[in-house]
């Protein structure tokens, strides 16, 4: 038996939210510690990895290890049923062939149940290797949203030049070229608004803005965004699920 | 001569939002006790039954009885070209081949009359047959559209469940199942917030999510709705209409 | 050397927002008096005149007269990308084939900069003829979208129909007819709210729905629009950029 309930349910609905556009189908490996998620997009071009602590949970309970394959659009579709207060609950039985998502109102009076079949997902336990970034940034989720969304007007394709005290977002296209420039700044009133830089080595990579874009509509999550960069390494962006976890795009 | 002049205009923009999709023409009879509306849907599924009182219009005028013949589509639109504080009135000659709306607004410094022509449509006259239903719903008009809604992400029809101090709305289809329990409650602060169950029997009846989501449409037209349920007798949806008449839909 | 700087870089949003829909491609003519651009819509019925006075730009530079060719649709792009409180700043080399602009937060914290490459563009110098018009109409300008909106509902054309303290805009079509009457009123509250009229001769003229609606796209840019009408002379409606300048649609 699994058993997981949310109070702040929306979290859910915003980590569906994230990755519907990416993910078609994945396995959801419940177990004592917690609940995640590893899997490529339908174009087999980036990775995306969620986890969410069994303390975030309350009560969490799961007698045995169960892997949950999942159809991604139609969770997020029953997932969409929720009320973003209410309380959310993910149950299956061992063995099961279903899974039951329940939503409760916070004045208990509506109680919603729905169940979805699980299906046989084959898939690889993938990872992110441990690696020395050259650039670690952190910066307002909502920027890095805003930044992506008007470069991809430029062009197809996004550089991110890091150096020391700032970063630059840049693109060129058929009609014309653009920048963004961002200067680190950590002593702003509200930690949220900060832009801090962790440099090691200055760099310069390019990422398709198509995928910079989908990675950024997980930004309703979190205020904040940390980004990981590396010569021939994929970017990792990070975004914080609340306090119970993270979802990591690579 | 016929004349009813409505001073909160909106309302009846709010009448026609409601019917719009669901009906294209129909007869409206003027008469000393008021304005009505009884209309098949296109298809010849459902019922829309329309009553306003004259006590409602401020003034009320009809020297004899009328029957307006409009296409619902362009009544919509002009009734689009109302402001929401617009007082609405609705002029009609005896024997006119068209019928005129005047919207004022409420500092008087903007008229606006449209003209509309009347149609010859044929119609029997269709009424509700009386009968003691089985169950009888009182609950918030949003909650009701919020579960149509969310259940017709899941299947084609939905089913109705009315047992002792609940109902239960349930559907299911490809992607699972689902269903959604809301318990009586009349001790909420608003009463508007109440759902109460008046139980004759217990019902267990089902509808197609098609219809029920053109009837919620008329949500806007009032806080709460009120369900009439019986086997073999089709649903009845009601709405107030301010509190100057009232929309069926069945 | 071409270098305006505008605080209030909204405004040049806006403007772009007012005729992207309208006009293709247009010569900017920068001089030391401000910026203008003349242009003909694409199907050459109307014509668009925006000028900005080197006063509302901080600094304004220009060395020596300059014709920048833009492409309007692609400039509209690139200004999507300003956030509404950044600096806007528009700079061009003499001689050179791109113009740039750059967007300042507030905070100096980010700077975007686009180059936009320039075209030569073919153009006359149009001008208003000076006529002393029959009727000028000032009104809140979203009072006319308003209007022309709920209009183009009802036919393909608009007749402004001027008489001393009122005006009166109409139309009809295949659902019937209608008009809009608004009265003189120069005793409101806020001075924004006012109808003026100031009137010569009575007139009686009209225009096409399709390009009021385009011309009342300039909205957001002002809370009120000056309409100046005569017999056999198109339409003028005007709308002040701010205090920098204005934008006449013809």
């Amino acid at each position: 038996m699994f058993e997981a309930r949310l109070v702040q349910g929306s979290l859910f609905k915003k980590v569906l939210d994230a990755i519907k556009d990416l993910v078609n189908e994945a396995n959801w490996d419940c177990s004592a510690t917690g609940l995640s998620m590893q899997a490529m997009d339908s174009a087999h071009v980036s990775l995306c990895f969620i986890d969410l602590n069994a303390e975030g949970f309350d009560p969490y309970r799961c007698d045995r290890n169960l892997t949950l394959g999942l159809n991604i659009n139609n969770l997020s579709k029953i997932m969409k049923c929720a009320a973003n207060d209410d309380v959310v609950t993910i149950r299956a039985e061992d063995n099961a062939d279903a899974v039951n998502l329940i939503f409760e109102s916070p004045n208990q009076e509506k109680v919603s149940e729905y169940s979805m079949m699980l299906m046989n997902i084959d898939s690889e336990h993938l990872g992110i290797p441990e690696t020395e970034y050259s650039a670690t940034i952190k910066m307002p989720s909502a920027e890095l949203q805003r930044i992506c969304r008007d470069l991809s007007q430029i062009g197809d394709s996004v550089t991110i030049t890091c150096v020391k005290d700032s970063v630059r977002f840049s693109s060129s296209g058929e009609l014309g070229s653009g920048n963004v420039s961002l200067r680190e700044n950590t002593s702003v009133d509200k930690e949220d608004d900060e832009v801090s830089i962790d440099l090691h080595e200055a760099c310069n990579l390019t990422f398709a803005s198509r995928y910079l874009n989908f990675f950024t509509k997980a930004t309703p999550l979190s205020n904040t965004v940390k980004l990981s960069l590396k010569s021939d390494v994929p970017l990792v962006v990070e975004y914080k699920v609340g306090d119970i976890g993270s979802i990591k795009l690579v």
